[in-house]
């Protein structure tokens, strides 16, 4: 898989309000489908079916113990979105310096009346 | 749209290399259907429909001018990926602390021996 096609596979993987909040629970730690699925309120299936997208993007990995198979995160990916996306910081770092320097100069007007 | 639901449509925007692509041109500055339709050698309405996606995900906006409508980058909906993301930064930089920590280890080993 290419950088692009990792990148669209994480991306579609993050699109998905359960599938984040299965990686919020497990920046906690590893948890098994079985404990993912109580909190969640989901049948078991339907945790192993998101956890399988998780996994092929990269985002989890999954313990070899046969049963319990517990998922773990993988940093990488959600690092390698960050990347990306750190090369648009700029734009609103720059929107809100505008608005500071706006801000600046109302004050500066106003201190000088 | 509330936050998790405007992630949602976010997230499955970005999961395209030609929007994100799309993207880092409109980064440069605003450009009509028309303008981003030939670097990238694709059909105006092919081009049109991914504004499309860019714009109900509020990645985009795009001007009022009649024929030309041209797209500009709305960095806020990218600032809200950041922020998401943020949140899982210390899992990464604890595994690169880990990492200094076993390195600088070796190396006080190698410097004593």
């Amino acid at each position: 898989m290419d950088a692009a096609a990792a990148l669209d596979a994480t991306f579609a993987a993050l699109a998905d309000p359960t599938r984040r909040a299965i990686l919020a629970r497990l920046a906690l730690g590893e948890a098994s489908a079985g404990e993912l699925a109580r909190p969640f309120a989901m049948s078991g299936p339907a945790v192993t079916k998101h956890l399988k997208v998780l996994e092929r993007a990269g985002l989890i990995s999954r313990g070899r113990a046969a049963q319990q198979r517990p998922a773990r995160l993988e940093p990488a990916a959600l690092k390698a979105v960050s990347d990306w996306i750190q090369e648009y910081r700029r734009l609103w770092d720059e929107k809100f310096d505008r608005l500071d320097t706006y801000l600046e100069q109302l004050q500066t007007q106003g201190e000088t009346k």
